[in-house]
């Protein structure tokens, strides 16, 4: 395993690697971990890496790679750049033919996702798109049950992002300019839902496999002289009469990582809560709530395979990346796993045209917009 | 006290009678019980009630009551008739001069409850809704709060309020026709919003003293040929850049009474649950939780005077009830009381406008509608 | 119904008489309701009670009203004077044919409630003991699913009782003298185990149908200059290798009214707390946790007697008490009353003879000391 | 780092080598895996080991080892083999120098742990014994403020540690048989106690920083038959007047691992539960109560340097454990580290001493029996 990002004191970069670490099934060979060569070299040596497999930058690291002998090369490469450099340097890895493990968000641009998606295809290369939460043991219990009919018809799918760490910078303008996410030369084209409200959305598709058809949102600025979203509202519209919401915010003060999904069907219900993620409360008309927790014969294989102690032993964030890491091993290995195992290129792609939507529907007076896929 | 209404075996009834037996500040002694005489007259004996102030109709009662000396007739009359007689019974009583207490939804109409409200200053009567989740001492305490400014300048609120009981008649066209409440010619213009949406918006503009300026709203009758709103989502507007969100479901299936807010301000967060009503969440930036919890010191005048046992000791539901009967009778007595003591029909103005403009916002493309005052 | 003591400002008289308000089956009538004649006549006025059926004392209730025509009579009367009088008054009662509702600690000694059983049984009256957690719906639940065998033989059973209030107190020798529950005189043998842990026993007799055979106790009064008891704890022996406990403290710091309940069975176990009483936890073995919640159809007869809301409607305390008033009414009617549906004096010579073996145990160096019956 | 045992499919092997990953501290070179050599050296080199450093006994590791150069020999030994050899295999592994790394429990008696600890002294090396849930940010918060006096002078302690899974092997004399842990030739002395007890003892003394005095104790082996503990409780006196308990089950039926612990002092009291190790509870007199939570300024140092991630994101138990791998990295490499960072010997002999005096205690007809130290 290769590495692009992630050296120094990266944090995104240390939290990947312990999740390649986690499932023994991944080494770290080498990468171009800081655009200081110098500080990048500090840092290979520090984790012991072989110094020549540390390269200044991602042409050093293709060109030298790419020229090694097959089973001596790196397999797969860990996007993990500051996030407009995902797309570019995704693409040429896999025009390169390496698996990528990317960061999200995938692109810029829902056109660049679309790009990327045809390349991954010519290519038959493995793409991941780290999706941390779709890990987590109970939300993959939930796709389960969801796929099986537990439910029945979904009737109301919800999910909710709620954090508060922008409230301490946005009322005031010298300080916002401390937050790379606020300007939209670093963060693009939103700030809530490009960071957060994309997770409420994929959760939903990636637990219900529902296709949202159209948005209707309302997202908020708090200020005018604030450039980008710091909390919103979208409205879903599945098939038929099937709604759903997601909402996030950033100004949610003193919420933490308050990331909940509720699906209703038309024979029970399905909760979770990323904060407390080894609960999983299953609603059915009639009958006491079940609370299912990991670990324990009852669930399907897919948490299952995403466990690995025995119940009441709680698992974490870390340990629902590694199943990620996990399941894109799998596919690089050409063995069989289950669909939904890791996010793709397909959920980047979902992703970014639900971003795009939003704003436009927001913009344009908050009018339903199609997501075409 | 008197009570139209109410008698046999009517569910509605009991909560009264027994909220208003709570505080001791009420004694039930006659009214017009029932269309059945006979079978009004076997209600009152078994209440062992003067079976000369049991009475057929509403106009014998207003007849023979206000033929009373003042000191004997009966002050104040609780309206617990089917939905569409609120109105009409209301206002006779207001108009001959008692003190009314009065079931949700105070009328047919944004019209007639404007209506009555001008009757209500007309006669200087004590006109009290029962918007029975206001009495809790935690929703109370949360009023305060924000009222003190604890959380600062308010920047969200949002409330829910998802039940499943119309689940498991709704697939089925026969089994709808047993539910009144899906019936337009019994249930008005909506289903759900008029009937639990409503009660999420009071408890915002109730806790948080802001006025609603406008709303989008998205509602769902999920089969073309059933006429009434079963789910809804309606996006506020408050001053300035202030949004909020009341979200209502019948369908949402396997859920019981689940309401709750939470309001998120710049210094920090209330979010209360009424399934666990004795338990209010206050997030600050950079301090641990804090819960709050009825009977202790550190709660406000308000909450404490809706608190009859020590901490720990868990108050429910009719106990909240109880709090509007109490605030109510300070009123009918002409003592001084908390304002929030009790809904008014200043409260059920602001509902039967939010009803409608949620209606016409789905009806006319998911538009934001005005709340006028 | 009438009263002994609870006039004035009492408040376990409000308690009661709000009880017996709930459920409609009782009329205060009368009593005897303080020291002090004149506000005794104050209190009755305040509740438009008949002036003539206000006495000075007990002696005086019981000549007069026994001198009425039996149908006009004081059928039932609740004591709720200090504690060393509950069994003087309640003997005399008793004597003179009145069913009664006591409040606890039922008498002094074991001894005493074993004379009162005995009076019971002769007078043919009906006698409830206010053991007021057990009228909580999901515990008459709890009561029934083990006695169905649901959790199958039962091999462990755990009560605690854990509050905090005599903390602020208890390390002051000034301050302590204004608690009478640390006065040896007033509060008699015992202030923890005989206020609070004998509570946590009645809920295991209560809901596991077992009976103790012996504890082994070890009570703390955390000073040597505190006769009494504030914390403590009872190990306790069933039938054959069937173990338990009871844990009761009135140190436990800032705790309010924290008594819980776990019981495990061969096939699962039950789970109950006060302060959140209206959720069940039913744990299988290999299956999710079960929550059972209050007027659910699943819920058996005893709970579903037990509840007067829809479920998601939280009852309270009060409600719980009004259930012992409506099991008690039932009884003094002469109808058919479910088992456990109020707790008679033989739970009140259990929990006296329980009080008497904890204290015997630990003051004679921690040994196993019998329960006999 | 080196590991003897933990090969193969060994389940504690695959936690001790991600806690070990997580901190990127240590780097595993080889280890006497298995007895079965062919089977060690498979399961090397499908880690990718050296296979020259894969040897075949614990005698040839220590061997081949000392005799490389100092800068390239094994440091740290992780010693997770079958219960009964900790105690010869970590002799040796001190005596030849190297840092160990111990899994629990230490030895076999409180005698060897007592011999062990004189060792560790003698050699001067790290000794690191794995009580995993001492890692939890919240558990390390909680000593923390205890010992900084928040929540004043400590009077009283408790613990409980209750799983169930022992319930479907106990009532049949076959199945046990297929459960070590039940077999006093390899399990030890004790099944529940030293499994588990010993952990939550653990907790309280670690958490505390009392020392335990005496042990009266009440041990279960739920049938005559069956010769070891399955069940237990132990009361504790610490100095003066000051109490606490340990309790501990294997038969309380569905729990899955439910250690919590609570500590109530003068001035309030602090809450913990393993499966939901992410908050912390603390009850002061008079306030609300205060969750806290990882990642957030309000913690102290200690809790602060055992996260990773933000507030929000749950870590678990193999972070916790990575908690004790880091502390222990630092005193291996001699720099500053708090006290508390990881268990040291001498909670092995605490623990050991413990589990001597509940059996004997238990054996002995339930007397206090002291814990010398």
């Amino acid at each position: 395993m290769g590495m692009i990002g992630g050296g120094h004191s990266s944090f995104i970069g240390i939290v990947h690697r312990i999740a390649s670490y986690i499932g023994e099934e991944y080494t770290l060979i080498g990468g171009a971990f800081d655009t200081d060569y110098e500080r990048a070299q500090a840092f290979a040596s520090k984790l012991e890496l072989n110094p020549e497999r540390t390269y200044p930058d991602i042409d050093t690291f293709i060109t030298k790679e790419t020229a090694l002998p097959a089973h001596e090369r790196i397999e797969a490469v860990v996007v993990v750049t500051p996030n407009f450099l995902h797309y570019p340097m995704a693409k040429q890895l896999i025009q390169a033919g390496f698996h990528v493990i990317c960061e999200k968000p995938v692109t810029n641009t829902a056109a660049e996702a679309v790009e990327l998606e045809e390349l991954v295809a010519k290519h038959q290369i493995v793409f991941a798109l780290t999706h941390t939460y779709t890990g987590y043991p109970m939300v993959r219990q939930m796709k389960t049950m969801i796929a099986e009919g537990v439910i029945g018809k979904i009737q109301r799918a919800d999910a909710q992002y709620y954090q508060g760490w922008i409230n301490p910078v946005i009322h005031d303008v010298e300080k916002r300019k401390t937050v790379w996410r606020l300007d939209p030369d670093k963060a693009g084209q939103s700030c809530c839902m490009g960071d957060i409200g994309v997770h409420a959305f994929n959760m939903i598709e990636y637990t219900t496999g529902l296709t949202t058809q159209k948005v209707l949102s309302d997202l908020n600025t708090l200020y005018n002289n604030n450039p980008l979203d710091v909390d919103g509202t979208a409205l879903l519209r599945f098939d038929d009469e099937v709604r759903g919401m997601v909402r996030a915010s950033q100004i949610a003060t003193a919420e933490e990582n308050n990331l909940c999904i509720a699906v209703y069907g038309t024979e029970g219900a399905l909760k979770w809560e990323q904060e407390n993620p080894n609960y999983l409360y299953h609603l059915r008309e009639g009958h006491p709530i079940n609370v299912l927790k990991p670990g324990n014969a009852y669930n399907g294989k897919m948490a299952t395979e995403a466990t690995k102690m025995p119940p009441g032993h709680p698992e974490g964030i870390f340990d629902s990346m590694a199943n990620l890491y996990l399941g894109a091993a799998k596919a690089i290995r050409g063995e069989a796993y289950l669909k939904g195992a890791f996010p793709t290129i397909r959920d980047g792609v979902r992703g970014m045209k639900f971003i795009e939507a939003t704003l436009a529907s927001s913009k344009n007076g908050n009018v339903w917009t199609p997501i075409n896929d």
